[in-house]
């Protein structure tokens, strides 16, 4: 017989359908029982009343895999008004080991280490499932927006020749007896797929090797990013990211309102536009509301831009802030200074309910001025040749950006820490599962 | 004034419009010139006749990057019936060194080592370009489908901490002083999810270090993955795999004509279904039609795959071919074994036009005999304690398969070297661009 989700089993009022899932829950009342059975669209409630059926469940741990036979009954109090009766069970698997901890209660009572030392399993919590839907979706909604704007998608190497991006925090890998690195972002190829496409996006994951460990930070992440020619300057890729953000926020109400409600979350409103501030202002807003003196910091700490987003929120009416301007020696060497003033960049950070979540900004186009700004960096203009190429052959303005999946996640659904938001993380600690 | 890209030019007759792009060609003929400008979306021809504007140009290489303002009139000669007249030209940015090869003829003329060496030109041409929105329309349509069809989209990390999925040709990376690994493919982590979401996929790059160079594999390329639960065989698998083919050739041909026309790429006909047959089978056909004995080879040869699909082709109707029950000795360790013949898998791969461009199956989903093929293949259980610890807690039965992009795209446009489908390979060669 055909398998039926979840779902779909309330549509088959007084019809024998087969239900195949994990068993959730199973409440042994001695004569008869009752097996709620978890699969991919939710969870179902089967009524066992035949020993035989009922003693095959005997002794199985939760999370052993079954089959169900039965008839489909109507039952006003269950959620979906049916249940399963006179039911014939198959086990599939049989879990015969206890579980580290209950994942069939609506709150997840594992500390962080336990949680992820058994994401295999812990995952299959429906909280913890649910977050995972709202990435998936996010990453729809975003490839759909671009992609009706003209943006082509990319897939571009994550084993690099050199390790100059940035410097600093970059993974090495014995390629062949050669020392290559772990691309810490695509920054340089969705620049030369611009030379290419015009608009580009690529979602993939990225590398840091960066050795400090904190709430807000892995080694490995998804990056989404964006990238686009023919801009007048970095606000057209802060108009562009705002429209993103409107439909993937859109898709999510539309599409995820199961997940949303049982997260508890709350998606932000975006107005017409996304509230923008220079960093100099930002400072001296915060030197003025909190007395914390940052005015001459090249960047905002934590704490700045949990006050500036609860600033944005109280005063903007906007839970989204853009922070712009940022000082050019604190930004890559290929970040277009600002002509009213060099020393500051066409740059912005996207801050939401108090953490980063994007960094962007337009980029120097010219071939002249991106060599003369590497060297100044001091990059060997030999080991970006590939990517100097597209510039030495024609480059228009462009400017694109990236954003953090799982920050952008975490930050939606008020966890404490990015690592709840990423399936598998990889820390200084964790490297398995 | 706004910009217009030049697929919208037509519509907007008799208004003055701004084109921006690239120099795609310029014929200077004295007292006017023919430019074509080449954008995101296609070329336009702008016709100059002011001396003032003409001036502009000379001394400038094709690629140099402009903005140009003229009139839309009509010219029926054109591919748009239209053209622009009366144009002011701005060099956005100006290209003064030569082209190492021509890119605005039909074919690129340019050896295979010339061309990757200088990928970030060379993939503007206007074929090269098509090959990769190819690229992008089957990753649409591949996610499309699936999603529609209950699969959650996953990432998966690429840092693993061991390399024991399949043992060799594997990248070792510096962890912090500790070794980790490049993930060989997302294996593992989709089997984990499909207890969780039932039904995931996947698309990202997968890492081999093998140190053959041949022109049908890389060392880094860009997986299609799903793998689904509750499947009674790989039969399953096979029937999932072919419909969503079916809607990736489907999309491609609505949305993706300008280019395959451009590449002259004709698209298979997938029939009822995807004709199958077993490894021995295939072996014995080949023995046959072609007296090459190779019936008791563990696997099949290119030639091999080439001739079952000129076979398939002529006998079958089918460009596409199922090989099913390679030898389990030669598959990995969690590869379903057949109940019928043990040392037989219910595993295949999918052979097109001559390539293998899919390997998947049914694997083992019950926790005791999964150990033990662990163990048997030589595998410490520790090491892969994650994984197996999703089926300790509970597994359905389930399969997936993996396609590898690169190859289909080869295939499909009938290319003779996988770096061609490739945007930046990477080989034992080549680290860069």
């Amino acid at each position: 017989m055909q398998r039926v989700r979840s779902d779909r089993v309330a549509s088959l009022m007084g019809e024998r359908v087969t239900l195949a899932g994990w068993m959730h829950n199973w409440r042994d009342m001695g004569k008869f029982g009752f097996l709620i059975l978890r699969d991919g669209a939710g969870t179902f409630q089967a009524v066992l009343s035949d020993p035989v059926e009922m003693e095959k469940l005997r002794g199985l741990q939760f999370e052993s895999v079954l089959e169900v036979e039965g008839l489909v009954a109507p039952e006003p109090r269950a959620p979906t008004g049916a249940e399963l009766h006179d039911c014939r069970v198959t086990v599939l698997s049989a879990v015969m080991e206890p579980l580290p901890f209950e994942i069939n209660k609506k709150e997840l009572k594992a500390g962080l280490d336990v949680f992820l030392n058994h994401a295999p399993l812990g995952l299959r919590h429906l909280q913890r499932r649910a977050l995972f839907r709202i990435s998936a979706e996010i990453m729809t909604g975003y490839r759909e927006y671009l992609t009706q704007n003209g943006f082509v998608e990319i897939q571009s190497p994550k084993i690099v020749g050199s390790a100059t991006e940035s410097g600093a925090n970059v993974f090495q890998i014995d390629y062949f007896g050669r020392p290559a690195y772990l691309a810490q972002s695509p920054q340089f190829y969705k620049q030369i797929m611009v030379g290419v496409f015009e608009r580009v996006f690529e979602i993939g994951p990225v590398f840091r090797a960066e050795k400090h460990s904190t709430s807000r930070h892995t080694n490995e992440y998804v990056s989404l990013d964006f990238e686009m020619g023919f801009i007048q300057d970095h606000t057209d890729v802060m108009a562009m990211l705002t429209e993103t953000f409107r439909h993937v926020f859109d898709r999510l109400g539309q599409q995820r309102g199961q997940e949303l409600e049982l997260l508890g979350m709350a998606l932000p409103k975006i107005g017409k536009t996304i509230p923008a501030m220079r960093l100099r202002e930002a400072q001296q807003l915060i030197y003025e509301r909190h007395g914390d003196d940052c005015r001459s910091e090249p960047d905002l700490a934590p704490q700045h831009e949990a006050w500036l987003c609860e600033y944005s929120e109280e005063h903007l009416g906007s839970e989204l802030l853009f922070v712009t301007h940022y000082p050019t020696s604190k930004r890559p060497f290929y970040t277009y200074p600002d002509e009213a003033d060099p020393t500051l960049t066409k740059g912005f950070d996207l801050l939401f309910r108090g953490c980063e979540i994007v960094t962007g900004g337009q980029r120097i186009h010219r071939y002249p001025q991106l060599l003369r700004n590497a060297e100044e960096w001091g990059i060997d203009p030999e080991s970006i040749a590939g990517y100097l190429m597209a510039f030495k052959y024609g480059m228009p303005p462009h400017g694109g950006c990236a954003i953090g999946l799982e920050r952008l996640v975490m930050q939606l659904a008020g966890l404490s820490n990015l690592r709840e938001a990423t399936l598998f993380p990889r820390d200084l600690e964790r490297l398995s599962p």
